[in-house]
């Protein structure tokens, strides 16, 4: 088996695989209202302060704080009442020293007011007249102008993820389209002689293919437009063919190998044929996955991934979810949702390859434990008893039980 | 103020909303290709187990183990060979003592073979007959029938959140259509004399609506249907007609307040004159979100949340979730992703009240931090900036600095 003689770790791999690319990435305008998890491509800069008036706050009294000071329960100032300040309207009055005015939570100060009174620290007095039982300072109570943000700032940056709050700060600065990435486009490629699509009846030695689905679902979650290809059958002809327009109609194929090892070449001849430089890794030093191929053809990357459906779905988390963040343009500090988990047993493994194991998490008298699914990586089940996954490092002989470890949600 | 004398705690209000609603959960039928993040309503049983007949896992030779006994390198077993096993059929003759057959990874074990040798522990010998360099044990290298899931298992359970590898499960059984919970529809109302729509130009004194739009993406994310019904007004009989609509035509309605506390009760008043039971409570022990007000009527929620954009957001995470999460039937053990992280900073609060504050988590030297982002709820770039939630909870006076906390992820 000449091409795992030369095993890659995973982080090397995946390093020559994106060095090796020439992505550029494919803007495209959407309604602000429809970004949600999308990436934003070109910088929001706020074209004006927010707030861009003076608002209050609260319910109360907009006053001169200087008209209040040393006010208290046992000694209220009292204030003639000037009015009251309409909502979504500037007040057509000034305040002048000595007077107060009713504003609403998130009204305009009226010119001359400097503060807000809450309402619970006033009592109505005689006609005309509140009564202050406490002093406010200057700005008390008050949003300042630009406050949120300054006019000229960049308020969401290329590369973020789009979630509730950009959305809303940017509608609140009437931004409602945007410049985002496109979506790339993977094609995916299932391959063998045994595989048969999951609609139909099965013979005997034939299996549904499962790994078109898992990896679309992937690709989708991942923000990639998933595009399915079919069923290879395990001749060049044919794989030669349907990838090559696959590597045509998308930024980036995958390609799962039929299982026999005849097949599984098969991918890397035709992926050395598209196009240069061809296959970059032939093998990656992690388990479930070693069979994993990384290609590049003419700057667009080609991954066979191995026909087993777990080791598909979990190498396609460590190298296909890159590549789509990649043609996403995704940059911002993306913290990827991890849980610490006390280990239920003692997990092996051979020291030099890096192991992913699917694990249970459980919650227990308070503490999180992981409890390990443990399956051949054929049986895609393992996965759907599973919610996380658990990384043993190269560098260790395994995991022992009790040790705490972080756990990827799945 | 009256309605804000008896502030609920969270809890307690969630309890207390949740227990008045009679939900019907509405099953729909869809393709598990276009599955992925919905929640399953009929559990998913196997029609047959998997795998569904004896298959190799690894390239090698479909041996009686017996036949290996005692095989080692020095002392090599020799066996004639019997052809090959096609990949996707069953192979056309079974296997006697003494033999063994060539089969790829997935083949169908020949009827009489119990065990696989790998290809890399065998040496072609003489023409047609393989030179054996260890031994195997019974069902070594084989899946058996049976391994993955039984026949009549269930599968998937009803309420589970479907993920790709419930996707790969259910099309390996050749499962392609199921029920789901129907994305329970959400009305959202904004309201106030100052809003207006986010693509007008708006005046001195007027802001634009952020609330419908963060909401909107909120109920997308948590698996609603959100629908928009724009800005009401704040007088009483355009606010009943508005939300009376919204009533009949959806599973639940929030409305945003008017920032006016004339606005807000409003939508108390709208509330209790729509049904039984009406509002339940008015004003939660929270910061942001006290003014919250919680209501059924015949059966249906309605939720009046703040006019601030960040505590509308909050409180709809603290409440219209769950509420969606009910509509939709998830049962599945659910890990909310959070993260432990060092507090930056203290942390005051005021004991009695639950609060939430919206942090910035950074990794630093290999530690995950957590940095408060401080501003008024009425800033809606606070949670631009902010990655995470962290709870204050009631019976606290705070949080102090280097003490670990734990971060949910926004």
């Amino acid at each position: 088996m000449p091409e795992f003689l030369n095993l890659k770790p995973p982080t090397e791999a995946l390093a020559q695989l994106l060095e090796n690319l020439s992505i550029k990435i494919k803007p495209e305008k959407i309604a602000v209202s429809d970004s949600l998890g999308r990436v934003l491509d070109q910088p929001v800069v706020a074209g004006y302060p927010l707030p861009s008036f003076k608002r209050s706050t609260v319910d109360g009294f907009a006053v001169k704080a200087e008209d209040t000071y040393g006010a208290s329960e046992s000694l209220p100032a009292y204030l003639p009442h000037k009015g009251e300040v309409p909502m979504g309207a500037v007040p057509d009055f000034s305040l002048d020293k000595g007077w107060c005015a009713t504003i609403h939570t998130g009204g305009m100060l009226p010119e001359g007011a400097n503060a807000v009174i809450m309402i619970e620290h006033t009592q109505q007095a005689r006609d005309g007249e509140i009564e202050l039982l406490r002093s406010v300072a200057v700005g008390e109570n008050v949003l300042q102008v630009g406050e949120d943000v300054d006019e000229g700032e960049i308020v969401v940056s290329a590369g973020t993820v789009i979630r509730p709050p950009e959305i809303g700060g940017m509608m609140a600065l009437g931004v409602t389209e945007i410049m985002v990435a496109s979506r790339p486009r993977v094609g995916i490629i299932s391959s063998g002689d045994e595989v048969v699509p999951p609609h139909e009846e099965i013979s005997p030695g034939e299996v549904r293919d499962v790994n078109s689905y898992t990896l679309q679902a992937l690709v989708q979650q991942a923000g990639g437009e998933a595009i399915l290809y079919g069923i290879a059958p395990d001749r060049r002809e044919a794989m030669e063919r349907i990838i090559r327009q696959a590597h045509e109609e998308c930024d980036l194929v995958i390609v799962t190998a039929g299982s026999s090892a005849s097949a599984r070449d098969l991918t890397s001849i035709v992926i050395d044929d598209l196009g240069p430089p061809g296959v970059l890794v032939h093998g990656v030093n992690v388990r479930p996955g070693k069979p994993t191929i990384l290609g590049v053809c003419n700057g667009k990357p080609l991954i066979g991934l191995p026909g087993n459906p777990v080791s598909a779905l979990v190498i396609a988390g460590l190298f296909v979810v890159p590549v789509i963040q990649l043609y996403l343009g995704i940059q911002s500090n993306n913290v990827q949702p991890s849980v610490e988990a006390r280990l239920k047993v003692n997990l092996s493994s051979q020291a030099g390859r890096e192991d992913w194991v699917a694990v249970q998490l459980v919650e227990e008298g308070g503490q999180m434990f992981a409890d390990p699914v443990f399956g051949k990586s054929n049986l895609i089940f393992t996965l759907a008893r599973a919610n996380g996954l658990v990384k043993i490092p190269a560098d260790a002989n395994g995991l022992a039980a009790d040790q705490i470890v972080q756990v990827w949600m799945m």
